[in-house]
């Protein structure tokens, strides 16, 4: 079997995801595992009044095939917000509707990533672009992150030492550090990338689901290069697997090559009721509800933290978003972690499948946004527990 | 900005199907260009429902992240079909919903075909299939169709010169010659395929409208070393992008790792709504109304070839599907043809972008599934007259 088995597959493990997606199934289980919206905020009844009115009004169009490049009225309206909300004057033709942002960093990949290039992400990084990257076989370069972005003589270092074609950065509640990068640190970055004049990859899920802290530009107003990769998975539904690419439109001229060749152009039906929902309801209103939440919840969440685990265990404190990130004691293993909490029906990500390169091994995702305040307190408390058993031993 | 291009994407020429689709837009043309359902048969009604029921009976889950391999009951329902339609055994661990079977196809070029590897297709083939797998930069190999499959001479010549990673083909109402494989020419292409035990690709998204003579079994029971690919979109609506591969389990778990990279999974609110609608409906009386009007619209088109164009004009007699193919005389060229049928509001697919290699130049493609009869009739008049015109000449 495997002779017919392609070399760029051929290296891809199979995701953790899929595990950690299983394990938080079972009902039984708390788990900080995932990266799942929480469902309580999915707007049905707005979904179901939207479906209902682009089929009574257009059905026998909302059902045919469309175009690759997605519908205008929903790229229209894409563009305008960032007007609105970032002041950058984006065309529709600068819009690329994707199946998800996923689908977006395969097609990004695809169109723009040989064999031997160097792509420079995270350290640590985005475990679904490592793999989406992966597939076009390029070699990873990485940098340090702290608390307020990128260590800049880390980026000055590899930037200096290699030839890197894009950069993939989540400077917005990273996934998985929930780290934020300051206006300072894009400034500095942006001046390290024209050194090379690198394509940038803002992939930017999250960035609307701020809580507290000021909103810093995105990094397209520090650095013209840049590609914005946006998604309506964390502020409506994931299901519908919508994202968009915002770049320059000779980049999306290519990139609409690449998706007709992967799937001609996404679902046009939920784009349409994507479109109705959009217009005929206050999306700020309710982003705003699934803010306040998300707040709360990291909140509790941070709260547990300091009362139920050893002082020595360190951690992010996100300003947005749905995760955060702890780095246990150096000589503690967040994989034996795993499997102690697994037992007491917890979960969460350990950091291994962060890294493209070197894997840290002491380090953890943790999600809050899929979990009530109630269980926050009682898995948190079975995981600081079982730390301090671990550094009892 | 050339320089930010990969080498997959640099090559593939942006789609000729994107300007046929543009054109087949403008309501003055009739086109014969598409490859489009007639939307009249869209069950608007019918999806609606499902929209309806899956929402109010699951909301927060149907718009939730879901599985890579896909809705496990949808799953069951098209294994449990090839029982019922092929009597082949069928496990749900066999199928994998992917978004269209445009996503097949790039999924598998994915994980299958190495760059400069040889992958045999039918001459003409199915552009999109072309486009897909020239993604990989795979070497192209070709054989000869006659009106009921490979020409064996052609095919033993091409798989005894060449070690061929993998056949792509439309043994059921070929995209876009019409044509269907015999019994006895699938007993045959299996026997050379054997050879090398290479991967056969069946692509059948017409598989279903049949509207004379008798079907055919799947290459699967004459080749073992099969993978299939299945489309919703003729039979229920193609704006879903909803497809799926049907391949051995040690090929499937392959495709999921890709398929993960690619988009983490297909809409999974509208696979609940397609489940829904086919458990709710019956699916088979609804492709009877489809395959009745297409043979009817497919008897037009033959009737008025018949009358209206010159005796030197051949052309082939689908049994099933959506086209049929037109071989102009020797020193006539299909492009200038579209030329001056375009001027005239009459579009159609000149043959060229169905080849992979040698390009020739009187063949054209024509769909009669989106035209009705009166508009048949008329545009092929035009058409038919213009090419006595040219003859003239």
């Amino acid at each position: 079997m495997e002779r017919y088995i392609s070399k760029r597959i051929k290296n891809i493990p199979k995701s953790f995801l899929t595990d950690i997606f299983k394990l938080a199934a079972d009902e039984k289980v708390i788990s900080f595992g995932g990266g799942l919206p929480n469902p309580k905020f999915f707007p049905i009844k707005g979904i179901q009044n939207a479906c209902n009115k682009v089929l009574e009004d257009d059905g026998a169009n909302v059902l045919q095939y469309s175009i690759t490049e997605g519908y205008l009225p929903l790229r229209e309206y894409i563009a305008k917000r960032y007007k609105d909300k970032e002041g950058i004057d984006v065309s529709s033709d600068e819009i690329l509707i994707t199946s998800g942002s996923q689908q977006g960093l395969d097609l990004i990949g695809k169109t723009f990533v040989n064999e031997e290039e160097n792509v420079l992400v995270e350290k640590p990084s985005y475990l679904g672009a490592i793999e989406a990257f992966s597939v076009y076989q390029p070699n990873f370069c990485e940098v340090v992150l702290e608390d307020d972005g990128p260590n800049i003589d880390s980026l000055n270092e590899v930037v200096d030492e290699n030839k890197i074609k894009l950069f993939y950065a989540i400077p917005n509640f990273q996934n998985p550090s929930g780290i934020t990068y300051s206006a300072e640190k894009r400034q500095k970055t942006a001046e390290v990338l024209r050194k090379q004049n690198m394509i940038l990859i803002e992939d930017n899920p999250y960035g609307e689901l701020r809580f507290m802290g000021e909103p810093v530009p995105s990094m397209k107003k520090y650095y013209d290069n840049t590609m914005v990769l946006g998604s309506f998975s964390k502020i409506v539904s994931p299901s519908f697997r919508m994202g968009w690419i915002y770049a320059k439109k000779e980049f999306i001229e290519k990139l609409v090559v690449a998706k007709q060749a992967a799937d001609f152009h996404t679902n046009y039906f939920t784009q349409r009721v994507m479109y109705q929902y959009l217009i005929d309801n206050n999306i700020d209103d309710h982003i705003k509800t699934i803010v306040d939440s998300y707040g709360e919840q990291r909140k509790t969440m941070i709260d547990a933290i300091e009362k139920y685990f050893p002082k020595e265990v360190e951690f992010t404190r996100p300003e947005g978003g749905m995760f955060l990130w702890m780095t246990l004691p150096n000589n503690m293993s967040a994989m034996d972690l795993f499997y102690k909490a697994v037992e007491k029906n917890v979960a969460f990500v350990p950091g291994i499948p962060f890294y493209a390169g070197e894997k840290i091994e002491n380090t953890l995702r943790l999600n809050y946004s899929n979990v009530d305040s109630e269980m926050i307190n009682t898995g948190m408390k079975i995981l600081g527990d079982t730390v301090k058993e671990m550094m009892e031993k």
